[in-house]
């Protein structure tokens, strides 16, 4: 079966993955591939209807295990009705977050514990896992002044407690990156978009060339 | 502490669950007990914005895999939003249908495996289990022709599709008793329901006097 490639990409806030992910689409049409570029709940109807059922304001009193699991569900579904069929089509499919953002965000920084937050994933990907994941590893401080760039006001508390929920998230990224070593590629994205696209390209020429 | 005692009822179509639960409430309440008797979604929001979601009939795309990780998140919200709250007030919480119901039907009849879909809901009870499991065993026969009793007419091929699938349902519940054999207690539903009840409450009174 001549399948496309499963491409993910990863990373904390700021850290510029919508800007990584144009370039790439754009990089991979210069070398005529077919791209869809995806992320959950992307339009697919029952992931959004779950999506729906995580945002709303009202729960407040979701418990981060009822959470986790409704993120795996949602996952299940974009995975079964848009991720597989592209790759099917022989499609190039590169998807903004996906199971490591679960076990960074979920599984570390929230505490339920990356190799339970493994397990529930592990049962909605089928053990189908990215062929590759680009990890946008930005200092947090870096981060949050980037998202903060346009607003007209001073870094508060709320922010401060944020600059250390991310601190954990990147560690948890990290550690993630190290148990994974031939499947996660870190980028130093603490540098202009022109440098991370750069590697980004290089990463994904070499994963073509195999 | 002192936490009263979970109970779940299990069992397939037409086995008496509901007419068991009414008989253990009144048996408990003449001991003494407080009462809950609940079954997922049980009212709480979250749960029950879940469920929706399951049982849209629009959602005929619904992986079998996504629906195992909807139940068992239905399952998180309500139990930490009413069974353990009760337990923790002493009462006594009889649940119509549990993990069983999901290792039954989803992971042995439905195919996806028992072994995983207990995995998922490890996670979504953080393992807690029941303190005691009555599993109504019935004939699938049986238990569809008592469904079929006050309908007006034939036996027909979706029935007996039905029959096969109870079958299996039937065969999960059975390997399940076999596996967790300290903690599900068969009872014979091929019986009048003084009988099962009769059985019910001598389990009971044996769990009562440890």
């Amino acid at each position: 079966m001549n399948t496309g490639l499963f491409i993910t990409v990863e990373g904390g806030e700021g850290a510029g993955k919508s800007t990584v992910i144009g370039r790439l689409e754009a990089f991979l049409h210069t070398y005529g591939f077919e791209v869809l570029s995806t992320r959950e709940p992307g339009g697919i109807d029952i992931a959004e209807q779950i999506r729906a059922v995580i945002l709303d304001t009202r729960n407040t009193a979701m418990d981060g295990r009822t959470e986790a699991l409704l993120y795996a569900a949602a996952r299940r579904q974009h995975l079964v009705e848009k991720v597989i069929p592209a790759l099917r089509q022989g499609k190039m499919v590169i998807c903004d977050r996906f199971i490591d953002s679960s076990l960074a965000y979920q599984g570390y920084a929230r505490g339920l514990g990356m190799k339970d937050v493994y397990e529930i994933n592990r049962f909605a990907t089928e053990d189908m896992m990215p062929d590759l994941t680009l990890y946008l590893d930005v200092d947090p401080e870096i981060g949050l002044s980037r998202v903060h760039a346009n607003k007209e006001r001073e870094v508060n508390r709320l922010d401060l407690e944020k600059l250390h929920f991310h601190e954990k998230v990147r560690e948890g990224y990290l550690q993630l990156a190290a148990q994974f070593a031939e499947r996660i590629v870190t980028i130093d994205a603490n540098r202009t978009p022109d440098e991370i696209a750069g590697d980004c390209y290089e990463v994904l020429r070499r994963k073509l060339g195999q």
